[in-house]
């Protein structure tokens, strides 16, 4: 039998595949008939996929580069095929696309952070896809426009932000698809302001600010908008790794005394690779003087912010002039779907806006004040994703995404709570929400490589005894999670470097995930460490 | 009855409200049967949608700014509402949310450029939305990756594009979001490029080239890299709006001349008002000696580049470094779905690429050459666009896509037809795809406002003349615009004003659209002007 993917060029003259001429168009492409036939065949396979996904590997063990490009034939099929292809295509994605997917919605996905979806997510993302409107602007889709605006106020208000973000207070907020473009929105919105103000010719002169664990999103967004000056402040094991308000005043007052100009400063909620929490309020009281933007990116904690309990220590402070935060990592709003409000609105229509564009202009909305939302963000085109984001609000309700979080974070304290409770393990950074970050320790055979008599000598090999063991340490733990990946039962982790330590992250948060999951995760991290352990020795 | 936008928090303590817990999900979250449940009545009310989308007046008529905002509730629902949350809510997107959105897909949406949908475009977002993987890296979903690697040279080999944008020319491509995107990456890469070979100190130089016809998103585009040199070089209606090769030489060397750093170019092939094309070969020619970066936006037309005969006259040149088209505007991949293509990826991934992340970095990839998407755009999260094409290319295959383009350009030229034979109207630019920009003639009656003896005078009498002249036919088709837009059977037609002559468009494109559509949009058109001048007399 021929691999099915290159199957489908053989049907053909079927009864549909004559065109009716070249004035009308097939009636198959949009008929309400054939959708309703191929939507049912979808919505079963994603059905199946769902219900089965618990028991198959969470990621493809034994798929190398090239496995798939060497099974597809080098040119899309020519001639118009026939009706079976929607199902020959949907059983090849089931057989030969699915089996090679790393399977982000398994209960098994504890790796990078969780894209966690929901039936509701899903189908609202397949609403929008099927009424496919563009609202760029009011005109060009009213009901579109005006829901997104509600929801984002509904959710900037479950979230607890500063009134001042929100549309009721004067603010207003959007969606795009990622953190990166919510960010490079705000600084090109900041960079364009501070340039008004300083003059244009000081563009090189602009410095942004973050700290050492700050997502690479930052770094990007700089990159693009031309600003070359960025401070990544280090950060301590002793301050949680919290960027520092006073290294932040230091660097400020040191950038101004150098004739430079401070910019932007990005103050994260829950980091990447450990879920710190930068103090924002005393940043923002740190930088007020200088007029620095603060963008706070809580693009995972976020989502934790709908539970008063996890607000705790999270300072929401007035003075922030852009949030952001990814419902499609942990609000049950599937993949793309990232919630940005900005203080004043102003800015971002000022750097990003387009006024020339007489094409989009609209009778309807002229002498009135309305919200053309190609103006706030990076691009003219946009999905209707507040439709997903309302579904979910209204279907679960901020208790059932409290309840959803909740669930994330008690598993993760489990899992927390097994790690200390083997000496073999430690918890390298503090959890607060639902990541977990450990490693292995260094087993006692390993810490004396150097018992050559000058280990109580000077400073100097004390200090090389101390690097060799954190190499040796961090090898140990990255083949521990190589092991760990390398099964077909166990969970899918992935790994940070922080201060030097590699560590293991475990990240609770896909929807299908369950005590017991989280139980077996752990129970095969204790093999695996066995098995690693055991040969060492 | 209280309005239906209202009632969404009268239910309660139903049988699934209940949370088992803090440590468990709720398990209808992501529950097959729920889904199977859902996601029938999502088909049904998505089917129901396309069969009497024809029907419904394209776009809200009667709605004012504030509508929708008006009905909806200030907050979110807080407690979790029972299992007809789902059914209630679908009742008003029917009821409450349809009719005031406009809708893209109906046969009578003839504004802005198409999004042309189809089932299977549909379907494939919606697959998407319900596997959803982040296929950021290879690793991070390896089928993903390697699907999108070969969808996206199967469409550029589909267009005939050149051989050195393809992956299997050494060059490369991916599936973005929009144009506006793809033209920022191109125009990042390229200052990066460049700047590596001036110095960076030269960035306040750089100098981006384009015509006053090309789309804002290049203008967007500079602005956000902050490349403030932009040349919108002038166009000629007797040039049919191309930009001149001629024209970009001459600011070229006067820009070197200056000691200025020429950067960009980019060429438009169907520009948004009214589908002119550039010739891209002489201004890739023209720039050639100071190593200007060429970009092909073939937002639009590209589409049309399946079909040989729309390739005649477009230019394929093998010295383009970058190429992109929406193929959600008119190859029936529902929104969104940018497809961008380069000549050498590294001068992406040099400049959008992040090696430091270690938490991405994936054992099985290690020691091969895999493509990382992550670096070779804005953004980290994505989605799987690349199924979607791939389900419309296998699908329907290239004839199939011709048949579609064919279907809609003949149409257009039908319209064509009916507008030249009413002497009241003049095709305004030349048509050459599936756009006609025409406009209603200034009457007699409004060309002799200044019959007053001297109009045999000077030439500033006369130009003051035509200048009137044009203002007024002008104002008249505005007014035209306007009346057939607020018709609720006739069609929706957009705009565009170029060299000072404003003119309708009308975009042939919607999937649904058949010649009935187009023969009563004229009919529509003529009525309204025949309105309108018998109120002139």
């Amino acid at each position: 039998m021929a691999p099915p993917l290159r199957c489908h060029e053989e049907t053909n003259g079927s009864n549909n595949t004559k065109s009716n001429g070249v004035t009308t168009n097939n009636n198959l492409l949009l008929n309400a008939e054939e959708f309703r036939r191929q939507g049912n065949l979808v919505v079963d396979l994603i059905a199946d996929y769902y219900a089965g996904i618990g028991d198959i590997p969470v990621h493809p063990t034994s798929v190398t580069p090239g496995f798939l490009l060497r099974q597809l034939p080098a040119e899309a099929p020519a001639a118009r095929p026939g009706p079976e292809a929607f199902t020959d295509a949907l059983r090849d994605i089931r057989d030969v696309i699915l089996p090679g997917m790393t399977h982000w919605q398994s209960p098994r996905h504890m790796a990078h952070f969780p894209a966690s979806s929901s039936t509701v997510g899903a189908l609202g993302e397949a609403l929008a896809a099927g009424i496919n409107a563009v609202p760029f602007t009011w005109a060009a889709s009213p009901a579109a426009t005006e829901l997104e605006m509600v929801v984002v106020d509904w959710l900037g208000a479950a979230l607890r932000l500063p009134e001042p973000l929100l549309f009721r207070g004067g603010g207003g907020g959007t969606f795009v698809g990622t953190t990166c473009e919510a960010i490079l929105c705000a600084l090109v919105a900041a960079r364009e302001r501070k340039l008004a103000a300083v003059g244009g010719d000081r563009a090189g002169d602009l410095v942004v600010y973050c700290s050492d664990q700050t997502h690479f999103a930052l770094a990007k967004a700089a990159r693009i908008a031309g600003v070359r000056r960025l401070r990544a402040l280090p950060t301590r094991r002793a301050d949680a790794f919290a960027l520092s308000p006073r290294a932040v005043r230091d660097a400020v007052r040191d950038d101004v005394a150098a004739g430079l100009v401070p910019l932007f400063l990005c103050a994260t909620v829950g980091t990447t690779a450990t879920g710190a929490v930068d103090p924002v309020g005393d940043l923002c009281a740190a930088v007020k003087k200088e007029e620095v933007w603060v963008h706070v990116d809580a693009a995972y904690a976020g989502s934790a912010l709908v539970c008063p309990e996890f607000r705790q220590g999270v300072e929401m402070e007035e003075g922030v002039d852009s949030f952001s935060m990814n419902a499609h990592k942990w609000l049950l709003a599937n993949t793309d779907c990232c919630a940005m409000w900005v203080r004043d609105p102003r800015h971002l229509t000022d750097a990003l806006g387009t006024d020339h564009d007489v094409i989009l202009k609209d009778a309807a909305a002229e002498g009135h004040h309305v919200v053309d939302y190609k103006d706030w963000t990076l691009t003219l085109t946009r999905r209707f994703r507040a439709l997903k984001m309302w579904l979910v609000l209204r279907c679960y309700g901020v208790e059932g995404l409290r309840d959803h979080v909740r669930a994330h974070v008690s598993m993760a304290a489990m899992f927390e709570t097994m790690v200390r409770a083997d000496t073999r393990f430690e918890v390298v950074a503090e959890r607060r929400f639902a990541l977990v970050c450990f490693r292995l320790r260094p087993p006692p055979i390993l810490l004396v490589p150097h018992s050559n008599g000058f280990s109580n000598g000077g400073g100097h090999h004390h200090h090389q005894e101390e690097q060799e063991e954190v190499m040796m340490a961090n090898l140990l733990n990255r083949r521990l999670l190589e092991e760990i990946n390398a099964t077909t039962s166990g969970p899918y982790l992935s790994s940070a470097t922080v201060a030097g330590v590699y560590m293991l992250r475990c990240a609770i948060g896909s929807t299908l995930t369950t005590e017991r999951h989280v139980v077996e995760a752990w129970k095969v991290v204790q093999d695996r460490a066995a098995f690693l352990l055991r040969r060492q020795i």
